[in-house]
């Protein structure tokens, strides 16, 4: 039978369909093609693209040099660009701004035919680190109020290069869907005078059957009222509504469960392509007792979806409960069958 | 240079790219391959979908077989179930509701190889005849609170099914964007005492550069902030809430305005997949003064547009300004070229 649930946060209903059930190999998924050809991620062609902002290379070689494990660089083709001002104006009842931002390029690895989910937990570790560093000295721009990290995976998930790498856009206003989630927040908190990411942490630990992956400082999970097939929620267990605040010992603890979780996803599903977006409050704004940051991991499966775009309404075939259990159990079936051979 | 547009409706604020700008040849779009082999829309197979709800038919015909002109069916694997009770409870924190519903399939002629652009405007009609009546008879179910018709056209645009059809999914909630809508129409209407609707169609006839087609009933535009390449809109110019209060002229307009606008699309954008959705009030709520109802026509262009499902912030490469001029003066180009060859 299907049902309608809500998002506590924001309090979006989705249809869980069971009409439409399905299961992972059905979704018809083509594994991207490794690209050849010209690539300006690779050794040897970081002249071609905007020097780079940071990198974590040897003391001894030259800025925009091979060398590097991790490289920022600007965006070559910016959506928002930092030497704008940032002026507000009206054009008749409308209102707009100027196009001030950052758009930044975590190159993850210099391995063109890498992706996160295979990554040593060493090099992910050092690629959350790039992205904490780039978060704290965006942060103190004062015209800045929002820093999204983001990755997009495969054409399918937007990535116009194949080479691994995530990016930042930090935007003088905040996205709307972040901002739902600071009211949503806002709004529960005020009524249970908790947090609602807390309490959910708390309410997936007592059911259990949505968890996919845990360790000392995280936890992933399917949620409740997933809009997507095998969309998967990361939180840290320490409340705490701001990235930037995160701790060595946590980063290593995050760098592993991405790491974990997006193999499960790589594994059971066949290389999808996906999208996963950091959400933390904005840069210096309130939300400290109400929100808690966390990573939400969207693979791209279906196209069914598509007047969902339009309503907000959402129809997700695969029951959250039936999600977990493949990325746990039937990771686990491959992985054994693997070792075995 | 980029700048930041706000949604005058629902406060979102989305990005018009100017670095990345794109004209209609630089959507690769892949025209969808006519489907041949069994159709359960097609004449004769009347008997392999679920029994007809309604069909525009000949007196002498008979329920199920040809003849028909349009036909609306339940879809047969239904998201939601109109047999279903609607039955709220929680599990745990979290809030569900049986899955109560309709589901159901408007067939928009027998020709197989046809679409909404194509149609003439008597069949177009037609069409828009078959959404009222079953609009204005779901609408009196009181479980029922919100009527979305919506039409997915090609793979891309999530169409399982060539034969041109639109659906109607009926639900005992409201979809979250058009909650949305309805919260920002509500605020503006308390600040200024006057439809945001209303408002900005006042707003695009003095600017005049977004608007795509007009007629005396209705005005079609590129909305000002945008979120989509080609995102285009129509609304009635009589202002009203209740898409089932339109009448038999505006329904005439409007089927001419629709048929013209998606054709404009067709042919500039080389039949793209695409989806529209008409937003309309919840049936028996408020809204009477503050909301008015509209269609959202969203072709699928880009797939750039990777972490805004995650994100609520688009990146828009074609100024609406630019599209509006394209859907005006190539689709002109194009007519006259193809009159005097």
């Amino acid at each position: 039978m299907p049902e309608y649930r809500k998002d506590p946060v924001v309090k979006r209903w989705v249809i869980i369909s069971t009409e439409r059930a399905k299961r992972p190999h059905d979704f018809q998924v083509t594994p991207e093609e490794v690209k050849t050809g010209f690539c300006p991620f690779d050794y040897g062609n970081e002249h071609t693209t905007p020097p780079e902002i940071i990198a974590f290379r040897p003391a001894d070689t030259q800025p925009n040099t091979p060398g590097w494990w991790v490289r920022v660089v600007p965006n070559k083709f910016p959506a928002v660009d930092p030497e704008l001002p940032v002026d507000r104006y009206g054009h008749g009842m409308y209102d707009a701004m100027t196009g001030f931002g950052y758009h930044e390029v975590i190159v993850e690895t210099p391995d063109h035919n890498a992706t996160f989910a295979l990554l040593d937990y060493k090099q992910a570790e050092e690629v959350i680190w790039a992205y904490v560093t780039r978060f704290r000295t965006i942060a103190k721009d004062e015209r800045v109020k929002y820093i999204l990290i983001f990755r997009n995976h495969g054409k399918e998930g937007g990535a116009s290069l194949a080479h691994p790498h995530s990016q930042i856009i930090a935007t003088p206003v905040v996205p709307k869907t972040v901002q739902e989630e600071l009211d949503g927040a806002k709004d529960y908190y005020s009524y249970k005078e908790r947090c609602v990411f807390c309490d959910m942490i708390n309410q997936e630990k007592i059911e259990g059957r949505r968890i996919v992956e845990e360790n000392e400082h995280f936890i992933a999970f399917e949620p409740y009222a997933a809009r997507f097939p095998f969309e998967t929620w990361v939180l840290p267990k320490r409340h705490s509504h701001d990235f930037g605040s995160i701790n060595p010992e946590e980063v290593r603890a995050f760098a592993q469960i991405m790491k974990n979780v997006l193999h499960r996803i790589y594994v059971v599903l066949n290389n999808p392509p996906y999208n996963f977006l950091i959400h933390t409050a904005p840069v210096m704004e309130e939300g400290k007792v109400y929100y808690h940051w966390h990573v939400e991991i969207i693979p791209r499966l279906t196209r069914v979806a598509g007047f969902e775009w339009g309503s907000g309404f959402y129809i997700n075939p695969v029951p959250p409960e039936d999600a977990a259990k493949y990325l746990v159990e039937s990771y686990q079936e491959v992985i054994e069958k693997t070792k075995s051979e």
